[in-house]
């Protein structure tokens, strides 16, 4: 028997956030290198969080060497290469800049921050390490479903010829039932917004990078169809029983959001996003319309890509269910034979993947931070139309400030 | 061998008419006593049509035993018991108010009419007729898909619980190809509205009568996608290539409509109408999300409900792919066995089977012109909305005046 | 106005047994001539059934002229151009000799007859009577649906390539409960066959169809998973709920049928016919592989046909839902616009259609009786294998004798 | 920071094999441990390979510390605690013998062996090794997919109620075309049989698993439909194009087989296997209907179970699309949120966290060597029934012996 060298360069990672995001990302760091061929190997390095077993706990079961309750640790530490930002929202600007400043590559999950200042800030310094040879990134892991790629490669690829319009939903359900409880993802001011930037946020990307344009105005209405819900005893993000005979919270963000878009070029858009759609478990759902074909998607079944081709021969024309399994979808050649899927852990897999990449060959990886910005833009938009009656509204860089939005 | 007397009184029919609706209608007509248990079996009188040649060939073809190219012999004629109104919306309001002058039952073809001044008045004649026996309706005949009336049972009976939200598409193709021709569809003068007015009207309807509350507010947006099209030799209503070659005139109503509303009680809706989604065929696409359960419909697949019921045990629930082709759904009963679908065209054959139970045992029949009057506020308030920058505009019977939509 | 004059030739009908295959065919008969360009129009001219009572309202409500209990009336009235033969197996024999001896057009249902004898001597007399100008045709209808005339004429066209396979079901569940009650279905004496002969010889006669090739030996089993069931007052054909408490009859046919087949050319088939499928209502399914594509079919789905090409762009394949309501898809063109259904009873209008087409061109319709006599052939020789412990057994005009099925 | 301790028992893994299994069981043995509370961390201690420079990159790749060209070093070094077999099966009848002999746990990947003997063989190994503490599991790891593990539960709480019928197929399209190359998986010498053992085994080993009752008779029919393929250059097991312009190789397994079974207590299933389906990638389906109820599951969907519920209110019948990512579903909630799939590797990990856990415990996991015996005993039945014209064949320890496969 012979030992194995590892002949590729490690990369250190620092995570921060246990959470469902940090869960995810772990598998990705264990995973990417394993299935594709990348110029570093992730090293799972450090691991920070809040509470000190907890992060112990997450540390032995997701594999990272160390653990703090520190996150500047993981800025000071010099033998780290990547942080990767898993903690809410209102958390990313601080590190993220932090992280920047002192050379490090960054992801930092979606969204980028809770506001479009600080978005604006951490996009400049993105921008900036960018010059430095410094990588960021920001998690919107949907993109790296084989399905939706293969569909913004269909359509830059003209498939689709000339779009006609957009239409896309994220449809939910765990809030249906009033005695759901509070959880931080509805309070404002640790998660920014609700459907429409938790969810939302994920179809306005997702839109943008297949089409190729990007939203520029917007009318749209949020609400908030179950206002007060039973005070969780947990810090839980999604779903589970609260209390339901206890003293109720009040919830701060939107759980429907519907908007329209209007996209560079003036193609509309129908958007949706809500945690009201009764049934709908993950209906993460994209159409684009075009004058020679059509591409849908549903997340709910992630391995599958609706296409429509209307040169087809009359009579055999429809939507073709095409398994995205095949070695010609991307991302999916470095898994198993057709037939066999994907899982929703797999996009962040493709991600770091991609990410790792990008620091190997020295490029930068997309969503970059200022593509993110613009969704928060875009978000804040919708916001500034909701309190002007719905009225179309421009989605810019100065928005929105206080005369626009106070008619 | 015996002759088979007919026992059932007659009931004259007097159509207007003769293009995709004549045909519908007439074999409505000719059907519903064979398979529904009635009171008066209708006779297929006389059919009234423009072109003296077509409307003879239409007689023949659907069966009438006399023809005329004035409607006004069968508003004349005193056999006539019914007055079936088939043509563009803009001939139903002259049509409508001289048959119920004269005391005639009347069907009329949705859109009530192109505008609510003409559908006001419609609506005061035909409910000043119906204190005289005199009954009415307006075709909204998608409400008698056994799916859809089931779903209607289901949210009355307080399945789905207390409705959360409102999902609406109407979704076709056929102008997705910029070189589709001219038809009188979209002609603002003959129609009165695109997509909006013409399928945008069904779901509006639909969702109305299921959730059994009113629309009160909107915020619309229209917009034409392809402004200029050949002109059509024929006045065909549906599809067809055009000359493409020629000479192009303009579309003069929308051919999408995205427009969110607001129910009396608050409960929001998204709803889309549009012929620019590229390989839909026909998807009139119902949601209605409620606390307890949902229920899901889309016209491409007719003889389907999807339910879900959000209090089935845990681990089983899902939406169920209900065939609405069992005893205990609406109208199945007279039709096939389990399993085996019906056709578009049963919706009209309901639609007149339910006609002619109101007539013979008096009582109003439902869609009234009164509910066809609010669809079309609707649409007026959608337009109004679209024309003040989408803001929220709300529906009502003094609306739209100046006042209103100027800021 | 003016009375329309009746140009067309009148066909007169008359037709025997008034049960649920009666409704449709009188549907058809009625409508067939006011949707399609045909050379004659159908006239409901007499009716015949056993019971007075009952036959005089089914003359009522299907709209025939005269009514009789004695189908020999209908041979005798020389006015009567086409018998069409609506009643259990059983009688099918008699019926259509005595029809086809005075020239009159024959419609029998499927099956032919219960037996492989009488379905040779019918053959024969359909051929004899077609050298005199006679048409005779059997009912196997679904052939009329569009989606499965498009796949037959898709396959014909050298679409799927080279035949690898093919597979069909026929799943219903109305036997599944042990208390569903005894119907003449399940009587061997009157219905001659269970699922093998009542749904199976459905898709025998399909996929030979579609293929056009005949199935030359079969190896199968039959079973009767619930051989009692309580003894029905009724005689209704499918379903219901019999007295549970009561006595039970005997069931004499198989409510399962498993069989292989080879076709001509030695291709393979996998077919099942089952009424113990729980939850499926009428899955009449049909599955052409090729080596270079692919058709599927769910009669639960009658307006789709499912399309794999496998010349498509690597990427592109998959199976395409074609809504086979096109101009292009058989019959498609004389009902509605794209992507409105029709319903089951169109595939006997379709029949009816092709057949009047037939008698008023001079050309013999089809299915043949010599086509349904092959599908008696395969029936019997699925029951002789079944008796031989599922030997794979010839089908054969000499099938089944002694010799052959006793090793 | 502070580093992370194990604590958790290492298990130290010897792996047989480096081809699309082998990569398979590496993310399984990697993964199991981060998502499942387990009493034991698995250790990627050797690989072992044919090729030396292949095994070597394997080792590298799925992250083994030690690599080898001699499967039997692995059997030597007493630091292994578990070896798993990854090879095809003509070589799992002597490794895990070896394996057992030194008291090593055995995960085998399916089929156990190649002929019934073999297996029988080691199947008393394991039983024998069994009473020494010593687990084996042989790798029907699609057991592991939670929506047939809930299936399954569901069976056995009597949801179904009495069991019907049986419905199983697993459909591949890889041989479809003519001119796909040879493969191991072509060669009976290597594979043992061509779909029916190696595809058609899951769906015996699933529906005996899930119905809790085996396989006692069956009627098969085999083919070879494509005799001849271009010779491959390499080894690949699936898929692929071959040299078509060279010289072609003798297939020699079947590649479609059609069988009837009958499960102890009476009940029939069919069956079916086949490479050539045209576009069925890799349908695996699994139907089992009953008295109350049915389940039905297809692989291409990995994340839905249908299931119907013949005793819900009459009118919401149907079959319910239940997604298997709920906390009450098997082995779902280690995984994420509602909504998000798994994938197909998941199967492995969930396979290997059940044998780490039983380890631990001092049980046996299942499927057994004995279990996985009946399958093998199954296939050769088929085999004996098929070379016997298809005559019902007993599957039984005994079998086959040439009295009596020849009549």
């Amino acid at each position: 028997m012979t030992s194995t060298p590892t002949r590729s360069t490690p990369l250190n990672v620092g995570l921060i956030g246990y959470g469902f995001m940090g869960a995810a990302h772990s598998h990705a760091w264990r995973t990417a290198h394993r299935f594709f061929d990348l110029p570093a190997s992730p090293v799972l390095h450090t691991i920070a969080g809040r509470t000190a077993s907890a992060v112990a706990d997450a540390a032995e079961q997701y594999g990272f060497a160390r653990h703090t309750t520190r996150w500047q640790d993981l800025i000071e530490d010099p033998a780290i290469d990547v942080i990767d930002i898993c903690t809410p929202g209102d958390t990313h600007h601080e590190i993220a800049l932090a992280a920047l400043a002192v050379g490090k590559h960054v992801l930092c999950e979606k969204p980028l921050a809770n506001s479009v200042a600080e978005s604006e800030e951490m996009a400049r310094a993105a921008a900036d390490a960018a010059t430095r040879g410094i990588r960021s990134i920001c998690g919107f892991s949907y993109r790296r479903t084989p399905a939706l790629a293969y569909a913004r490669q269909l359509v830059a690829d003209g498939f689709v010829g000339e779009i006609r319009q957009v239409r896309a939903q994220y449809l939910q359900d765990w809030l249906s039932d009033a005695d759901a409880p509070m959880t931080w993802r509805l309070d404002k001011d640790k998660a920014g917004s609700g459907a429409l930037g938790d969810i939302g946020a994920h179809v306005i990307d997702l839109t943008q990078w297949i089409t190729g344009t990007q939203i520029d105005q917007v009318s749209g209405t949020l609400a908030t169809v179950v206002p007060t819900r039973p005070a969780a005893g947990t810090a839980q993000g999604l779903g589970g029983k609260g209390d339901a005979s206890g003293e109720r919270g009040q919830v701060t963000v939107d759980d429907v959001a519907l908007f329209s878009a209007r996209f560079a070029g003036g193609v509309l858009g129908a958007f949706e996003a809500t945690r009201m759609a009764q049934g709908r478990k993950n209906a993460m759902r994209v159409e684009i319309n075009g004058a020679k074909g059509s591409v849908a998607f549903d997340f709910e079944r992630m391995n599958e890509l609706e296409v429509y081709d209307a040169t087809a021969p009359a009579g055999r024309q429809g939507f073709t269910r095409v398994l995205t399994t095949e070695p010609e979808h991307p991302y999916a050649a470095a898994w198993w034979p057709t037939g066999h899927g994907l899982g929703y852990e797999h996009t962040f897999t493709h991600e770091i993947a991609d990410l790792i990449r990008a620091i190997g060959e020295g490029t930068d990886p997309s969503p970059s931070f200022a593509e993110a910005l613009h969704v928060q833009r875009v978000l804040a938009a919708v916001e500034a139309s909701d309190a002007d009656g719905s009225r179309w509204t421009a989605v810019g860089p100065q928005h929105p400030t206080t005369e626009e939005t106070t008619a």
